[in-house]
């Protein structure tokens, strides 16, 4: 009843069990019932993990949980052989995030399985870019002429570039503010910095960024109540707003900070909504790589 | 075959996402394919943790894995934004095990989730309570006229005041017994305080405590062996109890202080059956909120 | 819609929980669909874990999640505690790996799920000697006059002992190669220690073991560059081996180290594909102490 050393099965066992085995490898498709994905979250995000995971159940597809803090990799496995280990095991997909900028270039080219990138470094998260383009876009039915204004740290914001960037493509108007010191000069092509009074009458959108208490220390140049004042939506601010206009924040949000606790479950905020959209957009990315596999897999067959 | 970054994407490919995600919001109910619950454990508790677990997969929930060990709480998050954040992703109920009393006061009238108490600072903890009244009810198939006997350390016990008031209000006689700086003078109203050797042969039923290790050290007033020996239930003491009576005990046990170790599989214990037990009253405890969340939804359309 | 404390309920209402969980305990059959497996890692390994839980869920068992770090063993429960209690919950098989050798000596014959052996201490582990066997057979179809040489730390790894055993048993012909002080002479009558240089031209299999790091500091005896020079598989190792020869390692490899790195995925190495192989193995090995349980079941009945 149990199998504890190998001492307990005779040699007919032993072969029973290759044999055995042997049909589950021949019977691939009989067991499957569903793409298996895993997710690997090599730095902490509650947030993002929670929502690939329910966009993945949702999806029906079979979860392998990965705990990176107890991974291999700790024992200074690359991430390659990691990935080509779980794709040897049967992945069809896998979301990760980690720390490092552009993980994925060691990747590309040399795996089978699917990657969804959950994160990278300051770089790229475009799960999180594309939730807030369908926030925008159910807001509006439309990018064209609108004027979504970015507020805080924008230097060391993974959300920042991207979604400036994928805006302008979108034919949206983009603009920056913030502490003079956040500001980012590489992306002046992309908008101009502005006065957040001023930006505050005439936006769509404002879309307040997370400042990461991990990164900086406030006390340096501004307390948390300073930044609040000066580069925060406060109450007095959102009265100026146009009426149309919305409020975004890719959270967890610093009540008090980047947005006025009164504000943060206002009628204009969209940040529950955001989160809740995060979902439907991680299941048609996860559906999206899914099915050009199946793509691919009928080439080979025609 | 990857989503890796937003330059990966053309405008096209992006609205065609958005499009699909816009599918996705709308046609909720096609992808659902039960209630999603999960499990919040702030403070450890495996057992418990692990009999909720197997309560919701039995029930056929989907899960969502949470672990609040990297959770953004660790980041400043409140509670409230926590469980706000799970319900706008699409949570039908969390189980929450907190280290703060009342920690639900702050959530209960905001949120839309259900939520289940898995045990509060040293307050309520309403599912070991339950499952500790299965356990007596089916033994005997009635409280009233049943003496029990509470027995340790009182004072710092989840349990000790749930079970006394559910077991008065049922009708059954309650009484404490143990250390005297572990009694409860607020629970004078519940029973009274009792000789333990005295209580031993009129109690239908012996619910012992465990001894906290973590909250209090042994060393202070005396030995694991004394305690063994003054307030636990030793075999000679066993030996004195009605035929018809029972030991029960929240586990872990510590074996060999709260019960002597030959007693612990004896008989009359029902420690493992009150385990047995949890996961049933668990599930039992979730299907009567989902029924609540399904009844008011039906309202709603009415 | 909550259930937060004893109070929330009337006295109608805790009988009914009471009656509804009586339900769930006589009716269990038809809330099962499945049996209930759970993984105990009390010692890391993500890739053994992963590949049980691929296994699992390929067969379509329900998983509970059991986090070894936050368990209730780390309060000082026993090890058959807190089986007894997976058991009590309603768990069917669990794999438990553990520090300890021969950790199931103080469960067999006092338990009722069964155990599969994930690993123990330095002992035994018989889902890797099992797919080393698959990885063997499917290569040649036979062991009978096969020469396997295991190469590397003998003596403390898990592997060694056991593959070369029923390796032995099977008809293979075994041999050992690797630092002086790593040979075991309690393997002696399981095969001679020879020479590397010579091992390699004579071999259908090499089986290189992983140097650990945890265990040993390289620096005593040589430095990882001299183990590869040494005791590694080089290039030019590998130009001496039979056209049909293969190699194994059980990973995580140290590339560079036992194996060049170029080695890692030449046409001889089945390194990715025992791990492929640890998958159907383990469903066979899971499907067989199923199959005995069922077998029991019926005996019983009948």
């Amino acid at each position: 009843m149990h199998i504890l050393t190998m001492d307990d099965l005779t040699n007919e066992q032993m072969l029973e069990l290759l044999h055995a085995a042997e049909q589950y490898k021949s019977n691939k498709q009989c067991t499957f019932h569903s793409a298996f994905a895993a997710n690997l979250f090599f730095e902490n995000s509650t947030r993002t993990k929670i929502s690939f995971e329910m966009a993945e159940r949702r999806l029906g597809l079979s979860m392998i949980s990965f705990d990176a803090q107890t991974a291999s990799i700790q024992k200074g496995e690359t991430l390659y052989d990691t990935v080509k280990t779980l794709e040897a095991i049967g992945l069809d997909v896998v979301v990760i995030r980690h720390m490092e900028d552009r993980y994925f270039d060691e990747l590309t080219g040399r795996v089978k399985l699917s990657i969804i990138n959950g994160g990278d470094g300051t770089g790229h998260h475009p799960s999180q870019c594309l939730l807030d383009l369908l926030t925008i876009y159910q807001e509006f039915q439309r990018f064209n002429g609108l004027t979504v204004t970015i507020v805080g740290d924008i230097s060391h914001s993974r959300v920042a570039r991207s979604n400036a960037e994928a805006l302008n493509r979108l034919g949206a108007y983009v603009q920056f503010a913030g502490p003079q010191e956040w500001m980012d000069s590489s992306l002046d092509h992309l908008g101009p910095n502005v006065e957040l009074d001023q930006a505050v009458k005439e936006s769509d959108v404002l879309m307040m960024l997370r400042v990461q208490h991990e990164r900086h220390a406030f006390g340096v140049s501004f307390s948390k109540d300073q930044y609040h004042q000066q580069y925060g939506l406060t109450e007095e601010r959102e009265r100026k707003m146009k009426p149309s206009s919305i409020i975004m924040h890719p959270a967890p949000v610093n009540r008090g900070v980047e947005i006025a606790d009164s504000l943060v479950e206002c009628d204009r905020s969209r940040i529950f909504k955001q989160m809740e959209n995060g979902v439907y957009i991680r299941m048609a990315m996860l559906q999206y790589v899914l099915n050009q596999r199946e793509a691919i897999k009928h080439e080979f067959v025609n």
